[in-house]
């Protein structure tokens, strides 16, 4: 009977911010950031899971995992990882801790950073990648997984349940079918707003040349130079490519209805976050406005109630949940069956670091036990920092390969975790 | 000229949980806490502000201001005070630290503890009580004050303006008013979960000796025992006293409709918490199902645009901000502006610690200088731990007493602070 032994957490940084790679209307300078969790055991098979940050306050996202020490440390492997829902609810029901959200921010993100490190550990003692893992489970300990309190005018249990077993037949089948042809993934590399237009043009072209059915660009700075790079991408990928714009909450309500019509010739794909994450409303009258062109969002979405009323209004063609924005698998399980429920796609948000790597295990769950398609999904990707990971993702001809080790695929090297622990690492200590 | 020398963060904790003060359905046994900040200067006059927090996490809530220090050291004073609506805009923007929320928990609660604590020093230094400091403004310097950034499909800085020059006329008169009757109060103290029921009667008769015309009761765990305990409060305080109820988040929308009306003979003065505070959609399906009983809700509201999109969706009939959880002063001058424009009372929450002491100056500038009334409007008052402050509340025959003593109220006794810094302090090393 192994026991969890410690709760350790690491600082990590990676100094983007020194090449522009991830800038955005809203956050221009991120040097993406991993508070990084490890959960010990006595007998080495360990869990690891990270919170993805952009920089400064990463300390203090690794303080709040930290905090959360006395509901794992001591306890045993097997009880704790017999009943992930239980360990999802107690992290996220701890009173005191509770209301510095409540639910939501630095005390949520980091329930969800302990919760996925619990997930790497269930699955690895299984053996299998978390999306197998998931996919591999009854419907009946699925539900168990889900917190639904605060849901059920939207979703029951018992709702959730006929879901998922209307979508267990075929199974097996999707599951071999990803192994065999992965999932279909779109590219945010070429359009960063702080690449030249050579670089945005060249990437684009080899986006198409790799494979991608869809690109992304970073929008919402200047119209006059959103009009002109949408030019320079939508002539480079040709008319059948997809191209979606992100303007990363940089509009109001009034502004983005003018600004995404005056970018509709360029058939944008989404538009996505165009306006403040928490503005649900807001997001319903703009999709209203600007149909035909879709409207996505969901990477600072912060808890399944807002999951659930950016459905109930409406207000999303795609919805994007983020691996580590909210409570862990655990809520992205309730995210994913509340779309399921309402119709609406999931693409799974990935730019930064780690989050690839995690977001695949969700959409491709979602596809084999949930929704049962990939039909209208994609994952997105951005290419870099990968080379950190035990296991990077692999991506090819367009598609995410399905990941076939155990576990949930955001293990960082030792050498890289010593080379960026933030300010102690080399790559911090040495900068000028 | 003065310069900003220091960010002090102190962890105040006091043990509230011995005795099941400040008990409720969803936090059984809070020690009332405070991440104590203060701005010190190289002439002495220092600014002070607290975040109020209930006990485990008080220690990331001061690292989380600590994070702010750069924004505010080394600044000279003049210059801070002279646009305090310039430091609210950079503290609330600093892109790396915004994407720990975005606006919400732990970080933004953190920028409304460094701006507070500007308002403090400000207003000292004109030697006026906030309220009066806010009440004295030009409509155009309160303008100045608010980020209307995600506001202006509900409210522009124009309509904002126009509100606030309707309401000069008079400022002089009530302001008068004021100082002369002071604001009306209700009062929480006989209503915590944790009482038994002689101390509920007890505590209900003397509240309305005390002058009090509403009293309010924790409800939310068992139905059967709120209409016992329902029942014993009426009969204690006759049928012309207000009986609010709150149920901090219990309950799910459907529960909440049945319960409510299960409660409505007892003819609540409002339903507060009632579901889960990011829940804008289901505030407004309950108030439809339990009207006329009204509905409350704001403690929770991590900012201006859930206040927005509550007022916009018609979902309270009291809205209820609080001095902690926002981006300090600064945001709730917004969130006064928007419940003006929509014509909704604002109630502040004050069941906390120092609560009561920082909310006055918000309702009491409201009634001066925005709404220009006190008409169904009314500030919580609980009775404890006001003997920590410097300046501690005056409420006096069901009403506040108008502080006259300059600053925000938030001063903690250095005696108490050092009692209860939390884990060296005597109160806490002697705990069995």
């Amino acid at each position: 009977m192994a026991t969890i032994t410690g709760l350790d957490v690491i600082d990590v940084r990676f100094p983007t911010s020194r090449t522009l790679d991830g800038s955005d209307a809203m956050n221009p300078d991120p040097d993406y950031s991993a508070a990084y969790a490890v959960l010990r055991t006595d007998d080495g098979v360990d869990g690891h899971a990270l919170t993805f940050t952009i920089g400064r306050g990463n300390d203090l996202q690794a303080a709040a995992i930290a905090l959360l020490e006395p509901w794992v440390v001591g306890r045993e492997v097997e009880e704790l990882t017999a009943d992930l829902g239980g360990l999802a609810r107690r992290l996220v029901r701890d009173s005191q801790v509770r209301w510095l959200g409540p639910e939501k921010g630095v005390v949520h993100m980091a329930a969800g950073a302990v919760i996925n490190a619990a997930w790497d550990l269930a699955a690895r003692r299984a053996g299998l990648p978390v999306w197998q893992f998931l996919a591999r489970m009854s419907p009946e300990q699925l539900v168990d997984l889900v917190d639904f309190r605060y849901l059920t005018d939207a979703l029951t249990r018992d709702e959730a349940l006929d879901l998922l077993r209307a979508a267990a037949p075929g199974r097996a089948e999707r599951e071999r079918a990803l192994l065999e042809d992965g999932y279909p993934a779109y590219t945010t590399t070429p359009g960063w707003l702080g690449y030249t237009d050579e670089r945005l043009e060249r990437l684009s072209i080899e986006a198409v040349e790799d494979g991608f059915t869809q690109i992304k660009l970073k929008v919402g700075l200047d119209l006059a130079e959103d009009r002109r790079r949408l030019a320079i991408a939508r002539r480079a990928i040709g008319e059948d490519v997809g191209l979606a714009i992100d303007a990363n909450q940089r509009w109001e309500v009034a502004e983005a209805i003018d600004w995404v019509r005056a970018l509709a010739e360029f058939r944008p794909a989404w538009i996505e976050e165009p306006i403040n994450p928490d503005d649900v409303l807001g997001h319903a009258t703009l999709r209203r406005a600007v149909a035909p062109v879709p409207v996505a969002t969901g990477e600072h979405l912060h808890n399944r109630v807002m999951a659930k009323q950016l459905l109930q209004a409406g207000a999303v063609d795609v919805l994007q949940l983020d691996a580590t924005r909210v409570a862990g698998v655990n809520e992205n399980v309730a995210i994913l069956l509340l779309a399921a429920k309402f119709g609406v796609p999931v693409c799974p948000h990935a730019g930064g670091v780690g989050l690839c790597e995690m977001v695949q295990h969700l959409a491709m769950f979602d596809s084999v036990a949930v929704s049962g398609t990939t039909e209208g999904r994609m994952i997105e990707f951005v290419d870099h920092l990968h080379e950190h990971f035990e296991v990077p993702v692999e991506v090819s001809g367009g598609r995410y390969l399905a990941p076939r080790a155990p576990g949930l695929g955001a293990r960082i090297h030792a050498e890289s975790l010593a080379a960026h622990t933030y300010p102690t690492g080399p790559v911090w200590a040495t900068r000028d």
